[in-house]
């Protein structure tokens, strides 16, 4: 099985893609291939270049990555799986601090370290890279260049570790999603049907939002099922004009989750099942 | 009046502002102070350097900026007023399109010409900067760097409009907010109370999501208060653990908001106000 994730090697990409081929004991079987941005490892997934791809969705920091929600809409693959990876950013340098000018990372891993950046460097360049092993990578070529990138990028490109753990909350984590190209034939969202455990959707309520969400919502709360995630997406008509990304408890087997869908579908302008799934965490 | 905001001259911000001011018409007696990013702009308001701030919050592409709503929930401000910006983004360049090996902007401004980037420019460094303004003051020192900026910094750094109106969807607009210190002796949330008519709150629900959520709009649904906004935001406390930021139409002076208010109060861990304004929409 072919595996696509964002790299180069020593992402955080990389470590939830070995986590979940781990997890799903396919180890044997599998071989990864490396992407230069998120874009690319979904076009690679529809175009049949990978079976599987992992993408990252959310941070307990800095919230949803755009990208991924709005990849989900647009193309037509299924999600199979979820890794939950902690994340431990650290300032890598071949430099010293007081060499620093440049700071190269991914735009989410910049964003969970703001205000470690804001006290220490008000002054140097910030430049974004499209992922943090990537930023690493560049980093080696300059001493006045840092990344913020992770301990295992430090050994994969030959950089010292100046300071560990400088994101702004030290409990990090991001959340990583299995995709594969959705069966059109089967219409098959699961993988293991009954056995899932949580499903993600996607509702596009229209224009009288208000109520609307409100009555969305009702129809989970009076069966009983619970939500994990509600989260609100631009749908880019005009401003004010929302998505809600979903996530619930429970398989679209199960015949409660199918009725309230049934249900929803009659109230919304568009529902999209993005599959059902199971999850794991890694450890640090 | 002192009015703060990021620059340099020339940014989006800036056009808020002035529109802001205008539409006030207090234009005589106010002036301009520009700060490097948004968290600065807001420490201006705190400290008394300003007596407004005006922040951008929302874009209809690429959804909320997370520092603002991060800085709301953490910072003692009141929100007056609000004004809608049409964004038209320009590839800016004393260079012509074949010498560009960079392209500066700030990080909602790449995110929202993501595809055009991708299109046009595969192999160029992108460099994130404080804002849009800054990014075209710095394009013009080197013919290979272009900013993505408005077409007013394009005069004001002597820049060539290479390509105009690249944003992904041609209809694009930023929401701002204007800021002023709280005052805490009053508590007072309002500018003129009964003739705003919108109101911004968080609420924090704490660990039982689902049903909550639902019963927290159900006070506004069943009350028939309208909601032109719900957003979730990280906790940052755990993975799946959310603030919502809600608009509502309405004061905080009407009883029936009040009402919902003190009942919505009593079935969260946190509710704070930010304060009940209204807004205006510039023309492009």
């Amino acid at each position: 099985m072919i595996v696509g994730v964002l790299g180069p090697a020593g992402s955080y990409s990389d470590k939830a893609a070995k986590g979940w081929i781990e997890k799903q004991g396919i180890s044997d079987s599998s071989s990864l291939l490396y992407y230069d941005d998120i874009s690319d490892t979904f076009s690679a997934v529809i175009e049949g270049k990978t079976e599987i791809g992992i993408v990252p969705i959310e941070n307990s920091i800095e919230g949803s990555v755009g990208i991924t929600l709005d990849l989900l809409l647009d193309s037509d693959v299924t999600i199979i799986g979820e890794v939950v990876v902690p994340i431990e950013h650290c300032l890598l340098s071949r430099g010293k601090m007081d060499d620093i000018r440049v700071i190269l990372s991914h735009p989410q891993a910049l964003a969970q370290c703001r205000q470690f950046i804001r006290t220490h460097f008000r002054n140097v360049e910030i430049r974004t890279t499209g992922s943090t092993s990537h930023a690493a990578k560049l980093a080696n070529e300059f001493e006045e260049m840092a990344a913020i990138a992770s301990k295992e990028s430090a050994k994969a490109y030959g950089l010292n570790i100046l300071m560990p753990n400088i994101q702004d909350r030290k409990q990090n984590h991001t959340r990583f999603i299995a995709i594969r190209k959705t069966d059109n034939e089967t219409g098959e969202t699961n993988t293991e049907d009954a056995c899932t455990h949580k499903t993600s959707v996607i509702a596009y309520i229209g224009n009288d939002k208000a109520g609307s969400l409100y009555e969305l919502l009702g129809e989970f709360a009076k069966r009983g099922i619970n939500l994990t995630r509600i989260e609100s997406r631009p749908s880019k008509r005009s401003l004010g004009d929302y998505l809600f990304y979903i996530d619930l408890e429970g398989s679209t087997s199960d015949a409660i989750i199918k009725d309230a869908l049934y249900h929803i579908e009659s109230r919304v302008s568009m529902l999209k099942v993005l599959g059902s799934y199971n999850g794991y965490q890694l450890d640090s």
